[in-house]
């Protein structure tokens, strides 16, 4: 089956960056496109279904590459207690933080955290996420990391959306471990990992990279496992205090290093050598009130690839919208508009090893595109909030009627 | 008709603050409240309806007590400029800013105005906004501006949303007038304004007092006008600079002073003593990148009563979601959640001069209140974006299908 997409404009991210046809079109054939280009010079073909766009402007299908997407719980009543003068040492110390999120989301069953998060990637689809990655990281242990995961798999099986499943088991130690961060990481190398990985659970490995969570050694050794295992990585890097993470992940080839606000020139560097994608994550910034900027003069000279994604977590980027991390990677970051949107596509979609597939409008990839009823572009970081009337096409297909998913 | 809403808990913002009711039902009686309370106290009435909440945390409808929503054009393509290096004053040099957003309303019909800001609306009214404010002021000279004033009746007619009507007229200065601006003072006050009021156009008369914009000289000859016809007034105070525009603003009893970053302890104090609210607007103190906050420490010290907004306008806050603004309330201004759902409900309506009717839930106000499937109120402030399960009432009706007025 294919389909002739006409009277529209695309930003087609063709040639690994930023770039537009005016009067274009899309020839889609099956689940992937096999022309896109000026209407003038479309190919004719017999038999094709025709849709006319109505003057939209077409982008890849938007990819959140950096999600936690997956937990019991939320943590508003921590948000507010912050509000009310409540420190985090003493949040700790009730044992709220992170620590809350991992009892709530062992308590859960795998019903009840399939159903939330249902309902929060129904969320991120409504703006036009077409792939979005989740992150274990809240169970700690190999049932519920494999509760977790298995969550993550069933998502992408019920919802018209790609899924990724990224396993962060080494997230923060268990409480079960406390003082014993070492024997943690041997347990989630010698039993976890294998075990997870032999039941085709994960996708990617990442870790959190940070004096309050591991040391680079303790995530090398993760790297090395997951290395063995034929598993790709990522890593938390750089957040609040400069590690050398990103370099360290940068040496495994990661796919990604994430966060970055307190990364080095070398860093910069390394990762620019790695082909490793630097994900920003303004929500997190945002709502943590951060002052350390991500050095984007740094990753720009090196040419790095940027991407921008949700963080979506309940501790510190409760985010629904991806189209708000356009706004504040522009806003906050100083990122062009076409930077921020290369960031939610084109090196999103490397970020998550899917650069052959996704990420950009050209022959040979996935049909995953959204129709805007927008002026141009920019429209789509310029707006705060709101819901910009779109059309989503999936793998060649037009979604209609899935939001009764939101049951 | 009546009907009892049940299976619920209620911020109901009675007594003139943030107060809650858990376990509580609701007694509408056509288009007013007859009883709210906890429900085992609820009374019995023959024949009432019925419905179950299923547990939702209601809230009053939820109030937007200073836009912009109605203009032609959108100002993307300055933010894109901005964030590619060009300055303010080169965009303003090549006609941009307020002027080029004045150009585009001036040539659009009343028929484009309506149909861009009905979408704007729209949008407002998917996260729970049932009361909306909308300014003129894109206009400048009175058939535009009386055609602004239509488009904000006609929204009020045609979408179920209540819809407040300000004359912003002395907004900016109008090209014609360039170094005139006493003269289109006395225009205003001698023809726009009475002509405009006498057509019932106009609900409140606001000004932009401020270095860029207008003296407090000139904006007390509009107020001195207003109060003559018998219009409340308003005004944009203290964004920029301290002109004492808000000391101002409380001396004509002015319904709000609004954006107040450089506001004094003054001030504040004549604020309190007028009973003038502080309508703080947390987009544009975003968009801008302002560093100045406004001081909520003297705000609350006075008993200034403190609403929150969301300024929607095409160049210094194109925000379209209200729950957004109670995010940044509190990320940024360090507002309680309890503070930013007053500031949208209570407060809000006080702005508007609603607030014998509006803006709690309690007997005799309208039934205007929205059951959100949340855990606690402060999910409101909380969630980042996001399309929260909710249903709306409103005048004591539960709104339904009324999306495709979205054409
Ligand atoms: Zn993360
Ligand atoms: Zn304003």
């Amino acid at each position: 089956m294919k389909t002739l997409w006409h009277n529209c404009h695309v930003a087609t991210m063709a040639g690994g960056r930023y770039s537009i046809i005016e009067d274009a079109a899309i020839l889609s054939a099956g689940t992937l496109l096999e022309w896109v280009g000026p209407l003038a010079e479309a190919p004719a073909v017999e038999g094709a279904a025709v849709v006319d766009l109505a003057g939209a402007w077409v982008t890849p299908g938007l990819i959140d590459c950096h999600t936690h997407s997956v937990f019991g719980g939320n943590r508003s009543g921590e948000f507010e207690q912050r509000l009310h003068g409540v420190s985090y040492a003493e949040i700790a110390a009730a044992g709220g933080g992170i620590a809350s999120t991992v009892r709530a989301t062992r308590a859960a069953t795998e019903d009840e955290l399939f159903a939330s998060a249902r309902r929060r990637l129904i969320s991120l689809m409504r703006e036009g996420v077409t792939t979005v990655e989740i992150k274990s990281g809240y169970g700690l242990d190999l049932p519920n990391e494999r509760k977790l995961l298995q969550v993550i798999r069933r998502l992408g099986e019920v919802l018209p959306i790609s899924v990724r499943a990224t396993c962060l088991a080494a997230h923060a130690l268990p409480p079960e471990y406390a003082g014993r961060a070492d024997d943690y990481i041997a347990h989630l190398c010698d039993v976890m990992l294998p075990a997870l990985a032999a039941e085709g659970l994960v996708d990617a490995v990442d870790g959190f990279c940070e004096y309050l969570a591991f040391s680079p050694a303790q995530i090398e050794k993760v790297f090395i496992k997951a290395q063995a295992l034929g598993l790709p990585v990522k890593l938390h890097a750089e957040q609040l205090s400069s590690l050398g993470g990103s370099s360290l992940a940068a040496r495994y080839q990661a796919l990604s290093a994430d966060h970055l606000e307190f990364m080095t020139d070398t860093d910069a560097r390394a990762m620019a050598a790695a082909g490793t994608v630097a994900v920003l994550l303004p929500g997190a910034f945002y709502f943590l009130r951060e002052t350390q900027l991500p050095p984007l003069d740094a990753l720009r000279q090196q040419g790095v690839a940027i991407a921008i994604a949700s963080d979506l977590n309940p501790g510190t980027s409760p985010v629904l919208s991806l189209r708000l991390m356009l706004n504040m990677a522009c806003t906050l970051f100083r990122m062009t508009p076409e930077e921020a949107l290369a960031g939610v596509t084109l090196n999103a979609a490397k970020a998550l090893g899917l650069g052959h597939s996704h990420g950009s409008l050209e022959a040979g990839k996935v049909a995953d595109f959204i129709a805007w009823q927008i002026d141009r572009p920019a429209d789509l970081a310029y707006y705060l909030g709101g819901d910009l009337s779109k059309r989503i096409v999936r793998h060649g297909v037009e979604l209609s009627n899935w939001e009764h998913l939101d049951g």
